[in-house]
């Protein structure tokens, strides 16, 4: 039986491992949850699976102490102060859903401990992924990809020799404006930039991949998890979202895992690594779905692509502080306060203000996306 | 430096082997060749690669003794007696590039010396599989595949554990008749089912190929290669010939090798084997190729891959009959004795004699191959 904690329980993807672990009684068990805002979900799942420890910061005080008289009186759940804490409460597995930079120091806390962190907080690894590597080989713990396109990535790489790798290839589905003509990109609303034709997914993460930004954080990811060079990451808009990644070696053949398209795979694979378990995804019928596309990018149409890849060039401090931008951005694109087309345009200038930066401590992450945020609303108004 | 012994080596398969070993002469040194008829090829490729024992049947012992005569006297060159002599021979990789039966004891004769085995030879596997298996566990030897679709199903097998695998997915071009009406096969010329439109390779294997029959022996193969169930072997029709095979795990996921079709790219795994080599095969361009499709065989069509699958599931004596039966009908239709329609309905004639079989131990192999080419031939008069 494994213990699990989740940072992000009631988000797309924390509700998501959870549907994994309510299957699945007898091999896990739920220690540790926390929530940002739902604190009416947060009650249910604490209710539903009884961890020793929670953490809520809620905003209001009053809204924290409704949550924690309402399940402190009955079970032995503990509210911590940080999520922080919660991470260093003894769990097999650490989940990192938590959206943002918000859940670096959680991260940091549980690599710090020699533990395992299962991490879909990208974010994070765009921003410190180097320092996580280095806390990981440090302290003897394991960072598993929960992204599907990195999670398949590490199933590629499996039994592989690192010295062979010769490029890594991300798909992409293209998004929710692949076929959405450039000219009308400045009277894109929010609905329609939220319909993705594949995943279902939390709002900023949809907006990254309508924006194709998404796809240009997974090769800094990919850079930071697989220790590679940008040059060494390719981008292949894949329309069916069946390939969820490739590895190219040096003998030119290609690795590539596939299946239907479902984070429950990835989100397995954390949980059972190194064992596999028998599947709550649906079997691929390759027959019935016919065939398989592959496309390159559209760099004029989706310049957030390419300003993603210039950041990661510079390095970390372009990546934290463009990275921090397009957190703002997305935000009040959804509050229908700037176009779509302004995001590009934004972070272009956020990208000239800090991409001289180069690389960062771990203890400066934070006000580098502090200042960027900054930054960014001070251009943003309209 | 590696050392090689070719049995086969002016075949199809033998002069790409010794192609892939020209591109690299730090790394291996040919040691042994052989041919069964090309007397001209293997003079030129002993004056070239210089080993130190060949062996040449010829058929006629004036053909030897010129070919011995005129290489003996300026090299260090043995003629031996049999290709097993050959085989035994001490040489890092034994690569058998052998059509039919034919190269069975010098397969027994490399594994029982624990040697490594590259093993193009499919009959040999399909007769002999389970035999040649227990003699790589008995003597500590190892067979490496050398077909594209078990080299790439070893592949996607590497750091995987088997007990996780669910299905083991073989591709397959469709070969030359795979756009040709039904109604026409009875008409098909050897010369029409020799176009293959991907793979360029022997006749046999290219009348089987578009007969099916090939990929039905695939089946065989990897039942004995891999140690798994008919059940558990699928074949999808890929016209692009990109992904050379699959393997789909107990969670679902489907794990695909793909690269240009070249044989190259499993002899140079075969012998960089574990390390993997700069490749001499074209990088694989997906966007370029725009798509890769993927169909249901169509077993009315071809009723040999039917025909191929029930002998697996009859044992070992079928396959040895049917595979025997096999290589006598494809020799009548390249020579015009038969038609193209007339190989299935005789290998069910076959099939139907030697079904009951079962298991056949290692020294009855040969007599059941040649009872049943015996009684093809019995049957294939017109």
């Amino acid at each position: 039986m494994k213990t699990i904690t989740i940072l992000g329980s009631t988000g797309a993807v924390g509700t998501q491992v959870l549907n994994v672990i309510s299957k699945h009684p007898d091999r896990f068990k739920v220690v540790g949850l926390s929530a940002y805002t739902n604190e009416n979900l947060l009650r249910e799942q604490i209710t539903k699976y009884n961890p020793t420890h929670y953490y809520f910061p809620g905003g209001a005080v009053e809204v924290q102490s409704s949550l924690f008289d309402l399940i402190e009186d009955e079970k032995n759940t503990k509210c911590l102060g940080s999520l922080e804490e919660l991470a260093e409460i003894p769990a097999d597995i650490v989940v990192s859903a938590v959206s943002g930079i918000a859940g670096l120091w959680s991260a940091v806390a549980v690599l710090k401990r020699g533990g395992t962190l299962a991490i879909a907080n990208k974010e994070t690894i765009v921003a410190a992924g180097k320092h996580l590597k280095a806390l990981e080989k440090k302290y003897g713990g394991k960072i598993i990809p929960l992204d599907t396109e990195h999670s398949a990535l590490s199933t590629c790489l499996d039994g592989e020799n690192s010295k062979y790798v010769k490029k890594l290839i991300l798909t992409a589905s293209g998004g929710a404006l692949r076929d959405v003509p450039k000219g009308q990109f400045s009277r894109i609303t929010p609905e329609q930039a939220l319909a993705h034709p594949v995943w279902k997914m939390g709002k900023k993460i949809t907006i990254d991949s309508a924006t194709l930004f998404n796809k240009g954080l997974e090769i800094v990811e990919a850079m930071r998890l697989f220790e590679v060079p940008q040059e060494k990451i390719d981008v292949v808009i894949h329309r069916e979202s069946i390939v969820h990644s490739m590895v190219e070696f040096c003998d030119n053949s290609i690795k590539a895992l596939l299946s239907t398209p479902n984070i429950a795979l990835s989100i397995e694979r954390a949980l059972y690594y190194p064992e596999k378990n028998n599947a709550s995804v649906a079997p691929l019928k390759l027959t019935q779905l016919g065939s398989l596309t592959f496309e390159e990018p559209d760099y004029d149409k989706f310049p957030c692509l390419s300003i993603a890849k210039e950041m990661a060039k510079r390095g970390d401090g372009a990546c934290i502080a463009v990275s921090a931008a397009d957190e703002v951005l997305v935000e009040q694109f959804l509050k229908y306060k700037i176009k779509l087309t302004d995001i590009p345009t934004k972070l272009e200038k956020v990208l000239a203000k800090f991409e001289k930066i180069g690389d960062v401590q771990l203890d400066d992450v934070t006000r580098i996306d502090t200042e960027a945020r900054k930054y960014t609303y001070s251009i943003g108004a309209k």
